[in-house]
């Protein structure tokens, strides 16, 4: 029986990640339900987006990913199951998968159409519960994806930013901020060829060469260095580089390089 | 093997919970733990026994839900297990199954004093791991619940308010707020009838007619809607209707209806 | 199979825990992972090691216990594996099982050297993920202790406070703080050996004799008992014991006995 890993925005506070998973042991009582995190911020597409594609790869083939954050429920967005690499991906066709199909594309994708594989009653407000739930634990269950609804060959994404390289100056972006102030940005270490990184300027404030570990700088000293995502990062040891760097999502970063 | 869901106040940054789960894989290694929630506001019984009611129509017939929000750990209270449905209820007896009680009779009832069933060394301050644990694992395994104690025919419960009707004025009032500052009411979708809801007036801000979903709102605008639960909400789009209304549980919402 | 359970200061915000599990699920598909709690202080190594101490005693014998509060990250430290009673833990040798290890001796520990048990690809600041979640899954699928590394015969631990006893006065130290602001000490009920705790002094603040529960001060009031980890607690009725007290890690309590 697959994994189903679970990521939202609905926060642990109220019942609402419980009843998913109940609703997932009530079709698919042998599946084995995964938490990424709940604390995707309040409707930040981009956010989960990111965060989703950094966890993917550590999961075994088959998992099925339950992804909702989903700032259109009950509008027009459709929902969707896609079919990418060896996962299947159950989420609101609303940019959550920009990232991860951007390193893979896509093989098969359905809109969730067919209601017969949803609850009895589908809520305006909880398609969570009433629709992507279910749908994942007839996946787990061996229901096939074309069974779930129409075939579709368009997915909404959102337009990821680029590095780029000019002379000896590579400008990357600010992608993500994790609950710490760390910042990430879409440089990873694979694009930067091996070339030497001599400083890094983020927010006006600039760092000498990269460090290997979060504590090679001074407490409340900034530093740079490829994380566990593969990305460039910006932090400040025991610290929030967002907030006392000044920098948010969308801010640009520089470095230079040294042959 | 049934799921045992759990329902607490203890939050999660210490290891209450895991503890908890400890002691039932030691008892039940087979059994299925779902949280619901462990961050019903401390001590706060009506909170949770509103949570508890709206997740319990999710989990398969035979689930175990364990439900601890317990003030009087150590006083007078009884632990008590109850027979409701097709499920049992593991909790102190302080009305945390008031509204769970409103919508179905209970079948059995026991006090939990049969100790064999609890850990051989029972705390003051900690029956969620030495008594209701335990008790939940011995009913995972088939131990029937009345071997757990004496047979009793009376339980905690606390008055539930009601919605009334007065010509064309429908008066509800707030039984919760979650963490987003959503309000919801003692009115449900069903006992409506199918009326058409004109106008909702909350703490002096009056909203007309009902939305189908959250976005149908512009951004810090409040609006109503019959949300997940089942339930009237009062919310707000991306803000608290808790705070900008100044509306607090117990509060009065009113509803004037046209045929 | 065997429980793993997990205790970190990741918190959940990010999906680093989910990832673990990830890790975990890839390589012993039928584990059972339990969280303890991720919401140990940031790099707080003495309140991880109190957490853990709290909670092991709960869980089935041949569970391993993976920890990461891990500071030292990419520098010197070493990750270990130690058996221990009938557990094994996984974690940075940095002091982490420092109250375990004053209980009960280990029997067997290595330095996690074989990186055939890690990922392929080990991470500078994610060791949780690289190597402590695959060696936790490779020890639940049977491979014994000593194939993970070298043998070793020391492990880095902080020295813990012990009560003092001085006529009819004993001394204690607060040693860990949990989230309510509740203050655990040193004093075990065990140490006391069944003498009269008259009076308990903290912060200046004089409490008369021991509770038997929260409940029985008034709220806002103080008071002392032994609580569910065996320790002497200082609390405050529906308050912070901690900030009403002024009273934190480290700091003295006393307490007067009679005969």
């Amino acid at each position: 029986m697959p994994v189903i890993t679970l990521l939202t925005d609905f926060g642990t506070q109220d019942a609402f990640v419980g009843v998913m998973k109940g609703v997932i042991k009530t079709l698919a009582p042998d599946a084995d339900v995964i938490d990424l995190t709940h604390h995707v911020p309040p409707q930040d597409i981009k956010a989960g987006a990111f965060v989703l594609k950094t966890a993917i790869r550590y999961f075994p083939p088959g998992t099925i990913h339950l992804a909702v954050v989903d700032p259109g429920v009950g509008g027009a967005r459709r929902p969707v199951a896609v079919r990418l690499g060896d996962c299947v991906y159950v989420c609101p066709d609303n940019g959550l998968l920009s990232h991860v199909l951007a390193e893979e594309p896509m093989t098969q994708a359905v809109t969730l159409d067919n209601t017969q594989y949803h609850l009895p009653h589908v809520s305006r407000t909880f398609h969570g519960r009433d629709v992507f739930a279910p749908v994942a634990a007839h996946l787990a269950n061996g229901i096939p994806l074309e069974a779930l609804g129409t075939q579709t060959d368009t997915l909404q994404t959102f337009p990821l930013s680029e590095p780029s390289v000019s002379g000896d100056t590579i400008t990357c972006h600010v992608i993500y901020a994790d609950v710490f102030g760390n910042l990430f940005t879409d440089l990873t270490e694979e694009r930067t060829g091996g070339v030497w990184l001599a400083a890094v300027e983020a927010g006006g404030t600039v760092i000498d060469g990269l460090s290997n570990s979060y504590s090679s700088a001074p407490a409340g000293g900034p530093l740079a260095l490829f994380g566990s995502s593969g990305h460039l990062e910006i932090a400040v040891r025991n610290g929030s580089a967002r907030r006392m760097l000044g920098v948010e999502v969308g801010d640009q970063v520089t470095l230079r390089t040294r042959p």
